[in-house]
């Protein structure tokens, strides 16, 4: 039996499921627990809360809810609400059934991830679905009801012509590859509506760089235009509900520390799927502090990737590098984002490791989709980038998305406090500290200061005089740079040997 | 680096893991994510909070706690905190390790269990480890180490003398055979601290039936006087501190609706560890409405049940019945009470089925602790009930526990408002609904209003004839009679075949 509560605004943000609070004489009365599922409805709308209690916040008559809710639909404060404590969803059971190991139809597949992305199953509830993949062996047709189920349960665009792209599995400090493959690609005429992700721990992700030259938050109606005007966009996947599910997904697993394969797997191409990719090529930086540790791993995921490739008819090439240190001198949105405009705009300080992995990938994207010769998509794609043609391209991406186009690499550090670095001694660099640095550039305000971070003037193995600068910070206060000098006081970015 | 922010009292209650509250933007700038523990610090204490955010309810320098941390520790509002977020905790490691399926050692389960117990694990982390249990195999050696964990890193309690339990699997309403059996076992001079629990869906539970006839929450000392007094008690278990990990893994497992057996078996042993127990008789309802659906099953329990006793020193015998219909006559907690009284004070209408349970049980216990020979010992368990020394050593436990000992079955219900239903049509009954007994009771105001539940008048094959009483409603007030009746129209509790 329903009963009935006016609504009460609370600021609080659990960044789960939504959440719904009722005063503790209420919830004995009306018999809900701890864990139970509400199902609110008003007017048209219905969402699925979890039960929290006060004894205070909200008054007789009321029920109080999380912000969440408040963002996402529109509700008057004081509007009747029509609450009901739901029996568990059928979805539980399908999780129940992988958990001892039995296999799931694409329906009970479904049920899971639509399940997902209304909110219906909490965390705890995800929990026990992100652990199933821990746990018990998917096969590759239930990666592919996953796949499928990710990407339908979301907003799916469709573009005609070649619709490409590239990704980076990540795991690698300031590898932004995106920022140089995207234009080049798309000056051959090439489809390619990149979309990217902001930083979660790191300092910067594609999407905080790009947006040191442009707006990044777009609607889709948004990016149709930019595909239809230019053929390609650089911008922020978030906000376009394209597979939901995979955000809340991620925030599950998050206090593992880390993700099952195959959830990495379902999630890139569920995102692919939705975007309408037609040939894909996937950089996989392979070696300890990535996230794929050794190649007989590396092997097995690109069997997967190339098993959906099929199921979905994407023409897809992994390309596995070993990784060692970051790419590029930059750590930091601004930093970054200069690397990139540095090899767009042939700068003779240009970052000639970020300049070499882009070319790499862009000439394999080209022959995947028949731009280019077998062995000639490195030639094509470095003639794109040597004759301008690339910045070009750029130009015109930053310009479309709202961003100034006369920019120019050496500009987009004025302004910030700087702070350089010297070698104490003569020897050579043994050792750069990845997990400093990223810590520092925190510290020092990225990525949301968009001026802070750190420039690198060393790579490993360079040689070093006594008084050579080893490294620069940035920061857009006096604040963070002392905070960060002292934090530096009690750690090593570089170890440099005689 | 830690931070430091003061404390600010949130009336909100979570019922997972502690919650602190930090403002949007001081979140952003001590790198506080969603998903992180926080490790806060003041004085001599420590606690582990999860993260959530606001952008009003805590002013700039403030942290917001929920209401559990101030339940649980002296903390003055506006106390300066030292906060530091928590890298992921070794037990993690444990857990991803068992859903892999690798053994774990005595170290790794210990290190779980006391995360759960000291919060440092939140409900999304113990839903991986609830997780395991139904995935992987937890070898006998395992479950040893469960349950030695659970009972260490709580309350034990250490009586002197012969120490006897019994203990109902439960699934199975009305089954109030401990109010009956401790005393029995009682008055042969065995001690028997029986401990139960409150109702968490049904419409009662031991500790609910209990409370009509005295308080049931009671401290450890207090426990300790009764015993050393009567050498039994009958109190709720739940604030004592007991293998209190389980409380937290049960809610973890809430979602899912079951609980997986190597948790039920590992959970009750550690209880019975905790309190000393040497002798224990346990009650395995088995049937489709019950937690043990089949006999397979239920050896297979029955043997790590023994597995356990022998590791422990204790001694075990598991008695499994056929379960089909509730025990005894009436559900809610007055009703039920009276059922239990009726027994014991040797009334004409007590419920027969509830007697031979409880005699069977009882007897059993006596002749594995050695108070009565093989075959003997339902003999002397009756002859201990109807001579009035059960009665007696019920009238001391109430007494001792501050209730009225001279309490009558049939004052029990006095001043319910009662409504009799009656039979449209001559019969037999052929099938009775569990569940629709258990939610109109629930709906009556039965476990919190002591007074509401359901009276059956009528067992599964009895005859009928028309205008026979079927059963009766029990309420305190009007408003709920009503709701009931209402309810009862849409559900039907017995059915009639003639």
């Amino acid at each position: 039996m329903p009963f009935f509560l006016k609504s009460k605004k609370l600021d609080f943000k659990a960044d789960g499921p939504y959440v719904a609070v009722l005063r503790d004489d209420e919830a004995e009365r009306f018999g809900v627990h701890s864990g139970d599922d509400l199902e609110v409805r008003w007017g048209q709308n219905k969402v699925i809360a979890e039960a929290d209690f006060t004894s205070s916040k909200v008054r007789s008559g009321e029920i109080g809810l999380f912000r969440e809710i408040w963002e996402d639909y529109k509700l008057k404060k004081g509007e009747i609400l029509e609450i009901k404590v739901l029996s568990r969803p059928r979805s539980i059971k399908a999780i129940i059934k992988k958990l001892l190991g039995k296999s799931l139809s694409y329906r009970e597949i479904y049920s899971i991830i639509k399940d997902i992305v209304n909110r219906r199953l909490g965390r705890s509830e995800i929990s026990y679905f992100v652990a199933s993949s821990f746990a018990r062996h998917y096969s590759n047709e239930e990666l592919y009801y996953l796949t499928k189920a990710m990407a339908e349960t979301g907003a799916e665009l469709k573009f005609s012509g070649k619709v490409v792209d590239k990704h980076s599995v990540g795991g690698l400090a300031g590898n932004r590859t995106s920022m140089i493959v995207v234009p080049i690609v798309a000056a051959t005429g090439l489809i390619i509506p990149k979309t990217s992700s902001r930083a979660v721990t790191s300092p910067a992700g594609t999407a905080d760089t790009m947006e040191v030259l442009s707006p990044v938050s777009h609607s889709v109606e948004k990016i149709k235009f930019f595909v239809k005007k230019n053929n390609c966009c650089l911008i922020w996947g978030g906000g376009l509900n394209v597979a939901p599910a995979d955000d809340r997904i991620i925030r599950a697993s998050h206090p593992l520390g880390i993700e099952p394969y195959n959830k990495m797997i379902v999630s890139i191409m569920a995102k692919k799927v939705a975007m309408g990719i037609k040939y894909l090529v996937i950089d996989m930086p392979v070696g300890p502090t990535t996230k794929i540790p050794n190649m007989k791993l590396a092997w097995d995921i690109e069997r997967k990737f190339l098993y959906l490739g099929k199921r979905f008819g994407m023409k897809i090439k992994v390309i596995m590098t070993e990784a060692r240190e970051p790419i590029g001198r930059g750590v930091g949105p601004a930093l970054e984002a200069r690397d990139a405009l540095r090899v767009l705009q042939r700068h003779p300080l240009r970052p000639i490791d970020l300049e070499k992995k882009s070319i790499k990938l862009a000439g394999e994207l080209l022959e995947l989709c028949g731009r280019a010769k077998a062995g000639k998509g490195k030639d094509r794609a470095l003639n794109i980038l040597e004759s301008g043609q690339a910045w070009k391209k750029m130009k015109k991406i930053i310009k479309l998305q709202g961003g100034n186009s006369k920019i120019n690499s050496e500009q987009l550090t004025t302004g910030a406090y700087k702070q350089r670095f010297y070698s104490k001694k003569k020897g050579f660099v043994c050792a750069v500290n990845d997990k400093s640095i990223d810590e520092l550039a925190r510290l020092l305000g990225a990525p949301s200061e968009k001026l802070a971070g750190i420039h690198m003037h060393l790579r490993i193995g360079d040689k070093v005089n006594k008084g050579d600068p080893t490294f620069t910070f940035y920061a857009q206060g006096r604040e963070r740079m002392s905070l960060a000098r002292q934090a530096l006081s009690k750690t090593k970015i570089l170890t440099i040997k005689s």
